[in-house]
């Protein structure tokens, strides 16, 4: 591999900090192991990161932060609550199966770092939340929720939905049930969260 | 260790095994270290399971097994409805839950084990929706529950709570806030299940 002779960017560590990854295993991506795949110095890394944890955040931070775009955009929109409630999860779940069918290798190390990485997590969690909290808060105001705390029953609805969005549950995303099984965990919850039928998304 | 005289039992073979995978983990657990901790021969192992997976499947399938009686029990007394249906899962919470701290080794070989015991695993979870299914069917029944599909709502009401029994969530049960979600999850699934809040438990 050619020495890199311009000055190392963040975004050249992340992208081979990946291919270790994908290549190697969540075992492997130390800072040693991407200075080597760039051809470059320890020390030029280091100037980028403190150790390997720094270094394995900037990776799950990454892929954390490219699914809120579409997310953020469906919160923020404005339409009826449960139909965007009921978008929200649909992409934050597509978005998710999505990576683990076309990126395999990546998931899989991706899902060991991030249950290692826990204040990445409870902070992509706690913005997970506000951001369902929202689109609860304008159906309670619009008259289609029931009068619910929204941040707790965002947490809930996040909560209640886990083994379609969680990637330790990555392997079950694949049976054949899968669509069924959320469609019923799905019903009942907007039977509890909705004030009646008749106004369901 | 003595040599046994007398014929090889299941059971002894099954402890011979737990103590085995709590020692040294799920990668060791073979007919040859089982064997070695009895101190007898591969043969005598052998006439009782056929393989590693043989053996494997008689340990995750005992500790299924010891799960399930008071379970069974709740689900086949009399009495309302939703106050069975918490007390199934107050039950199935506390289970795992004791489980996980009071034989933490033990526990985390299992979770490795039991995630590649694909046809046990189903059957347990077969078990555990039929039961939750028949709570369901006697709260239509009193009417105290909405007129719901029992088996497709049994199993979505386990699905929803995953976070709260399933083993691969296990670590974060010691959570600060694990009660406190559970009691959220609950509240919207039982809003979505219960004809009306007068008659809930």
């Amino acid at each position: 591999m050619p020495r890199v002779e311009t000055p190392l960017t963040r975004d050249q560590i992340i992208t081979a900090a990946e291919n270790v990854l994908r290549r190697f295993g969540p075992a492997k991506a130390t800072v040693v192991d991407v200075a080597r795949a760039l051809g470059v110095s320890h020390a030029a890394v280091y100037r980028h990161v403190a150790n390997k944890a720094a270094l394995r955040d900037l990776v799950v931070g990454k892929w954390m932060e490219q699914t809120m775009p579409p997310l953020r955009a469906i919160s923020a929109a404005s339409g009826p609550a449960p139909k965007r409630l009921r978008k929200f999860f649909d992409t934050l779940i597509a978005i998710k199966r999505r990576r683990a069918t076309e990126d395999p290798e990546f998931f899989s190390a991706y899902r060991a770092l991030a249950a290692g990485a826990s204040a990445l997590a409870a902070d992509h969690v706690g913005e997970l939340v506000e951001l369902v909290a929202a689109i609860i808060r304008s159906g309670v105001k619009e008259g289609t929720f029931r009068k619910v705390d929204p941040v707790t029953t965002g947490r809930a609805v996040l909560l209640a939905s886990l083994r379609f969005h969680h990637p330790v549950h990555s392997d079950e995303w694949n049976a054949p049930t899968i669509d069924e099984d959320f469609a019923a965990v799905w019903s009942l919850l907007m039977e509890g969260l909705c004030v009646s039928k008749s106004k369901r998304a």
